[in-house]
């Protein structure tokens, strides 16, 4: 996902830069005038415009001239884009030349990444990728560098309010004297990432956490559990791991990062806090929501309610015959306490993907006797493996090396359309295939059913169009492999007082059942805290209609209701791994700030329902 | 002290990288041929060469070519330097050629920089200024960017120890299984910082705080206190304030990003813990040291006890007669508990520096009725002119635009010596006193008793010679000129049961005194915790024997018996504002590590005592 997109033509050959400028000239040119036929022509045959938020307030990829031209006949106008200029010199790359740049609109300030190639059909060098953000609003930059806050009062003012006071007073009026223009639901890295970037902004928010401490989600976790993407891919805004923090961090040291960055941040944050039942007005704009503050129950008012309770929803916990007559312990994986109980037991796991994988392992390194259930294929990838030839380019020491740094990174991987990403990602895991052979040979020789993704396209693109059917081995694969942990295939049928019969017959003797089998869409949680019929007015949550397992069609061309206006008013999903939640809590605080600061926001193309979960 | 040295005579005119290259070359020649004098010879007759531990294990700066040779004679064959390449091009500027360079020893490697210019007496172009720096260990490395751990233990391990169970382990081990190598005591920035580096370095080592929570040193000072250096320069080592943190951070922000710093980088730190009483033993070459931990009494023997506990020393509260009939509230600025007890109090504070201002400014804004009485003079500087025309070239905004990063501006500031730095300091403070000559003019009127130093070098060297006698402006300077504050001038004779009456005999009724009257030398906590001998055995801490107010000859080079070897083996004083703590404790941490790893570590110039206090 992170090599150079390499085409079949080129472009013709001329100085990047002078090329670059030129089309930019054209470009720019037709926009002004409002030729939409002209603007739509700077792109080939083949294309993509991805924007993010500056046109169309909106997460937003178009396809081909006659995408580009219906989105510019809706937000042309509006958006009013200039100044298209290239903020480093174009690099050119087997045909492709590569063009970072910046921009205005009306009312804000954005960066791009360009691709331009010969178009095959009707020659020129023209747009084959764009990408167009928004990076931040006029009037209301972020008081970062040289707009950092002065911290000190000088003078001598008898009415001073400390920096300590003016915290503890903002604490205690939210819900009495003031209400918070956006509520997030849900205080883990999502939460806590888009609570600092509004912070930033200057937008009333109040982040909301069940959880005594922030960081518990992790902290109450399975106690070998470290993160499974490496540390460049992972920092938060702003303020970015330190260069001595490890490479996989253990859960209890990102949990200790989340809570004082919580805290140096200033993210308001309250813990022990659960969200209990939320209406929204259409009339006043405003929903109302009762929540329980450590034992007190309380009423805010928000005008816009983030869920980032997740990207993971509601456990599926199966329904299998029997379950009420099993004697031994069972639970979603989700509720697993950890192996420390189950030493000499016989341990049943239902399920094939990272959560059971990790609680096998664990579960045999503390002395149970484990079996996996498999009931359908697994792609799994060594996490080494994937680390050097999945992330190396953009994420690791040797990009940094390169001069590349984490918000370019972010770019690079934001221009990718979706559309057509899984022809680069092919590649790379036929490349990882290769390097791990031998390792992979063992696992099917062992019984193991694995799989590539549906076109080969391994990992991202499943965690992409459906947030699970892989594993990221961290050795808990060779278990399998070696059989020190058994492994069964098959449907279960149903469970007796102790044991777990598969419907080929297979009776697996079980003290513990644990069900790793998934989770639910996003919308799950908007069910129980809303109502059933917001949650399917939203609709499944997650996933890109890529018509393969687990992500039906039709194209949505973005994630489906992340971090972009839902078909519920004010209601807005928050979430993804560390990346994406650093990343993508720019495009959501940037569209929650314009409408705290009553910048009109209309939104093109705001996604249509097609599945309810 | 943050300008270009611009000398009176130029180099030749040569290409400033082959000028360089030339010096280099004939430099490490000599050196490798072991020919001193050819090697001293390289230097002008007016010259400086700062080392910091790579050639002299110590802190040290010798002076012209005699003090070059005395220092090569002991130092060179044991140092084996070689390589000294430059690592970027250098620069000339008003007939200095600036260069950054690398190097190597036998055990380490160095960064370093160099200014040659023109040798007025002898000619040619020799070095004016050389600084050399030890900046790692060979085979110590620090584990940082490609070297960071890995964090995650990948395998299936039944006898997984996770990180957490570790430093768990880790903790409970102190004293009872383990011995720290180095006890810290104190905790504040310089035992933090210190404790960091030591971490990162692999030394075992412990940090003990008397206080509850890390940073509480500074939550438990006056509410409006915020930090008067601006926070490019107070970056701790590893992490950064990021770049939305104020300029001058409030008290409290600063505590909690020193409890967040304490936790994420790992710092070994001991709350609630005191040290009781220390003694060396010569033979073992180990300290005994009792600690009364959160009321357990516990006994440490680390190898080396290095002293924390704020380059203020212990407080001097003045014996003035009638203290002991004085009916009101009095203390030492150090126990001043802020303002909210005087509302229409009088309030006279003694001292008319930092602390007396900060404190007067407090209790006036909280509507006492204050009067401070100057006994000597003070010099004041405004934050805002400071920070600019005093720090603006290394430590800002524009100088991070300009390509400075804090590392190369603590080594520029390293690479100024001592001896002539006022030279440089004065016309910078002849530009505030032009800048502010209205302030000055009506403080003068209003009575009070200015100074800039004893040669008008300003706060910086009078910060490096005496450590006060200053007050860094952030507002309450102006309540003495408009007289809000009330200023009395003249010694205090004695107290009465409710004032404090002068020589001048001058009375002054008080509910409050506060003795804002100063610090004593840090090896007052020595004679505390260890005993008089060895605080008269390592004598005054602080200072650079200029000659001027309270910092008498003879001339000592480097800060007295900071972060270097003293005449108490195994004893070490660590501290200064966070710049220092940031860049001091890299040399401290490598002395502590190459002892550790049993490195040779041959002391050259361990300064001699001229002054117990």
């Amino acid at each position: 996902m992170t090599q150079t997109l390499e085409p079949d033509t080129g472009t013709t050959d001329t100085d990047p830069q002078a090329l670059v400028d030129a089309w930019f000239a054209d470009f720019e040119a037709a926009l002004k005038a409002r030729d939409i036929a002209a603007a739509a022509d700077m792109f080939a045959t083949r294309s993509f415009w991805r924007d993010l938020v500056a046109f169309t307030w909106n997460l937003t990829t178009v396809e081909d001239r006659e995408g580009v031209a219906k989105m510019l006949e809706q937000t042309l106008e509006g958006t009013d884009p200039s100044g298209f200029t290239t903020t480093e010199p174009p690099t050119e790359d087997g045909g492709v030349v590569t063009a970072w740049f910046r921009f205005e609109t009306a009312v804000g300030r954005g960066r791009g990444l360009l691709r331009l190639r010969l178009d095959e059909l009707d020659g020129g060098d023209r747009a084959w990728t764009f990408l167009t953000t928004l990076h931040e609003l006029k009037g209301h930059e972020e008081p970062l560098g040289v707009r950092r806050p002065l911290g000190a009062e000088h003078g001598a003012n008898p009415d001073r309010v400390t920096w300590l006071e003016s915290r503890e007073a903002e604490e205690a009026a939210w819900g009495v004297e003031t209400q918070p223009f956006v509520l997030v639901v849900g205080g883990g890295q999502g939460g806590i990432a888009l609570g600092a970037r509004l912070r930033q902004l200057g937008v009333p928010a109040l982040v909301i956490d069940r959880y005594a401490r922030p960081g518990d989600q992790w902290r109450g976790r399975y106690k070998s559990l470290c993160l499974h993407d490496p540390v460049w891919y992972d920092h938060l805004p702003y303020l970015k791991f330190p260069e001595n923090w490890p490479v996989f961090a253990p859960k209890d040291k990102i949990g200790d990062w989340l809570e004082f960055y919580t805290k140096v941040m200033e993210v308001p944050y309250w813990s022990s806090t659960t969200a209990v039942n939320a209406a929204y007005d259409e009339e006043s704009g405003e929903w109302t929501v009762d929540i329980d503050r450590d034992g007190q129950p309380m009423t805010l008012k928000p005008k816009h309610l983030v869920m980032a309770t997740g990207m993971s929803g509601k456990p599926n916990v199966p329904d299998f015959p029997g379950m009420d007559v099993f004697k031994g312990d069972q639970h979603h994986s989700s509720r697993h306490p950890g192996p420390d109980a189950y030493r000499g037991k016989k341990c049943v796991v239902i399920g094939s993907n990272n959560s059971a994988f990790d609680i096998c392992g664990a579960l045999w390194e503390n002395g149970a006797e484990v079996t996996m259930v498999q009931r359908s294929s697994t792609h799994i990838v060594k996490s080494d493996t994937l680390m050097d030839i999945g992330l190396g380019d953009l994420y690791s020491e040797r990009a940094l090396e390169a001069g590349m740094t984490t918000e370019k990174a972010d770019l690079v991987f934001a221009s990718l359309p979706y559309r057509i990403m899984h022809e680069f990602q092919i590649p790379l895991y036929d490349q990882m295939r290769e390097r791990d052979k031998d390792f992979y040979d063992r696992m099917e020789a062992a019984g193991f059913e694995l799989d590539f993704g549906d076109d080969g396209s391994g990992l991202f693109m499943k965690y992409l169009r459906r947030g699970s059917g892989y594993y990221i081995d961290v050795g808990a694969a060779e278990l399998v492999a070696d059989g020190e942990v058994k492994l069964a295939r098959g449907e279960v049928s149903h469970l007796t007082e102790d044991t777990v019969v598969l419907q080929d017959g297979t009776e697996l003797s079980a003290d513990l059942v644990v069900y790793a089998t998934g989770y639910g869409s996003m919308n799950g949680w908007a069910a129980d805290l809303i109502s059933q019929e917001v949650a399917d007015t939203v609709g499944k949550v997650w996933g890109l209609g890529s018509d393969t397992t687990k992500d039906p069609g039709p194209w949505e061309g973005e994630q489906r209701n992340m971090w972009k206006p839902t078909q519920q008013e004010g209601l807005w999903f928050m979430g993804g791994n560390l990346h994406q939640s650093r990343h993508y809590s720019l495009y959501l605080a940037l569209q929650l700030k314009a409408r705290e600061a009553g910048i009109p926001t209309p939104t093109y193309g705001r996604a249509p329902v097609h599945h309810l979960r």
